[in-house]
């Protein structure tokens, strides 16, 4: 499997014009060896030439596991905390050859620090972003990927419906934080959660990107929970917004629209769609009934080993969709000092249209009283 | 406080003859405005002006947090998704006025991304490492911030007694490690750990970066957990190390020579003390004890807002220690295919030496059968 994933990657590099690709600790290098390593203020960084054999610079403490861990030849250079990198990075330029090559990196990722080392070692080099090429390798997932994100996404539901019944008025957002956290592991993900959850109660649910605070769940709030599980390296990233007992009438009313919201775009998605066609028909429906000002972000984004990755769910993104390809959708209303409602799925491309991989209900659901 | 980080802040940059310094989402920004961004696909940059008010650029979706959260005035610049973020750096640049101007970059956190799109907006710049800078901004903690990382070890010491019970032959790495996570969570660490625990049983306690797998513990493993909390966004970092009954006496031995290191360490440990001569106090005992060879990392590293920050605690580091500065103190000896040992403190410099914020005996214990 990596060594096929290699070859499209050789393949791409030829189709580019790059003679070489680098990545550095994160998923595009998982993705290409099946290595994990930690990103740390020591830098790790795979080189995939076009031609021959791959090469990782890394710290010495990660001589063994790329020695008993590559899935097929790898040269490895590895330097110790006293010496630093730069050594390992010019044995790696001399057994790479690649005087005035150029390099794609992966830019979103990559540290001008890695970037200082590469060209202080290659200085004839050419860097140059390559973030689409790798995102292109990545953006369709394959059966046993996607076998993975249903895993998580189960792991994910189920951690929901435990943490739910514990939930009462009077418990900060934090305490419910940390209680999602332990029903996320408790229900099997992976120690290393895709992020950490937002809690947002009351007026916070009107942030969409809310910090957990100290606040007091009260009656009468929106409460939304964001939360993900990991299992096998993939991840699911789920919202549900929930009544903390009864609440205003304006608050029901743009739960229902973002529901419907959320069910156009999930009808919207299909092979040849485009991505931005299915933030419009989201955005469409939340306009008419009067609140689009207030659907401030875009309707999602690819999902798989990063919690956010291609493809961008915005509306000027006209690359068309295919089948295999993996991500959320999440439209949201957000009322300044009111609150906010948002429901997010993960979805998968099929051949008829869409699959949400998530199941929990979407209707308005009572919690906490 | 942040008006006087950022007044400590403008004193360097005058005497590192730069005119700007810039730190992206994460812990040199959190330092210096109180506001915390995630790292993602959308670059969050602030940029810190010798004269001026600082500038950030954000995703739309910030706005709030910049508007309501700002310490001091500050000039913000958003963007939405499908705009994407050169325009607010071009307008950040306008209100900047940095033509030819040097620039301080964190290049350890600073992406290409990023140095990407201010390179675009100001042409005229020079980009320059300027990571020692922010790191001697916050090398030296103050006494709230020594007082959040003490309660972030009070934590993870909980954590472990909370677990210790529970470990028993025949458990896998994985629950071992999803069983530290819930305790840690519940005896009040901030959702977002410092780090996913290591849990290293067996052979894999011979690998200093060991990650967590499916072995099952069995008699006459060492087990490593090496494992940290945060509270207030502050961390803590602690490593020990059991017998699963009784082990081989080449383990105890072992044992014993990292224990006298860590002791040996912590007694090198006080203000005007370089770092190389803490890391030399504790090699010293490994070498004379025969396994010189088997001591492969660092003695510590720095702890604070970053699981791993300045002073880096090397063999080649002549930077003298000062009163206030928190780092970890960890020798470890690691013998392939048998087993390892790794004792890890969290310290901070005081005026007569060294205290040790962690107090869990360091006694070899033994747990599980």
């Amino acid at each position: 499997m990596y060594l096929a994933r290699l070859q499209r990657l050789k393949a791409t590099l030829a189709t580019a014009h790059l003679e070489c690709a680098a990545a550095i600790a994160g998923p595009n290098l998982y993705y290409l060896t099946g290595l994990s390593f930690h990103l740390s203020e020591r830098p790790t960084v795979g080189f995939f030439p076009r031609d021959g054999d791959p090469v990782i610079v890394a710290g010495s403490l990660e001589e063994a596991k790329i020695k008993n861990g590559a899935p097929y030849g790898v040269r490895s250079f590895v330097y110790g905390d006293a010496d630093g990198p730069a050594q390992a990075f010019m044995q790696a330029a001399q057994a790479l050859k690649l005087n005035k090559a150029r390099l794609g990196v992966e830019a979103r990722r990559m540290r001008v620090m890695e970037l200082d080392y590469i060209e202080e070692a290659l200085p004839g080099l050419a860097a140059e972003p390559a973030e689409d090429l790798f995102a292109a390798l990545r953006m369709t997932k394959d059966a046993d990927e996607i076998k993975a994100m249903r895993e998580a996404v189960v792991i994910a539901e189920k951690a929901l419906a435990a943490t739910l019944p514990q939930i009462k008025v009077g418990l900060t957002e934090r305490e419910v934080a940390a209680e999602l956290v332990v029903q996320t592991l408790r229900a099997g993900s992976d120690a290393d959660l895709p992020f950490a959850p937002i809690v947002a109660s009351g007026p916070n649910s009107a942030l969409p990107h809310a910090t957990v605070t100290d606040r007091a769940l009260q009656k009468g709030d929106l409460l939304t929970l964001d939360w993900g599980a990991a299992t096998r390296r993939y991840f699911s990233d789920l919202t549900r917004t929930f009544a903390l007992g009864e609440v205003a009438p304006e608050l029901k009313q743009i739960y229902e629209l973002v529901k419907a919201a959320n069910a156009a775009a999930q009808a919207a998605a299909k092979p040849g769609a485009t991505c931005a066609s299915v933030d419009a028909a989201a955005r469409r429906v939340i306009a008419d009934g009067g609140y689009g000002e207030h659907f401030v972000h875009r309707v999602g984004h690819g999902l798989g080993l990063e919690g956010h990755e291609e493809p961008s769910m915005h509306g000027k993104n006209e690359m068309p969709l295919e089948t295999g390809m993996t991500f959320t959708i999440e439209p949201g209303i957000y009322l300044p000092g009111k609150g906010g409602v948002r429901i997010e799925d993960d979805v998968v491309v099929t051949a008829e249209g869409c699959e949400s991989l998530s199941t929990y209900p979407r209707e308005l659901e009572t919690i906490g009283v």
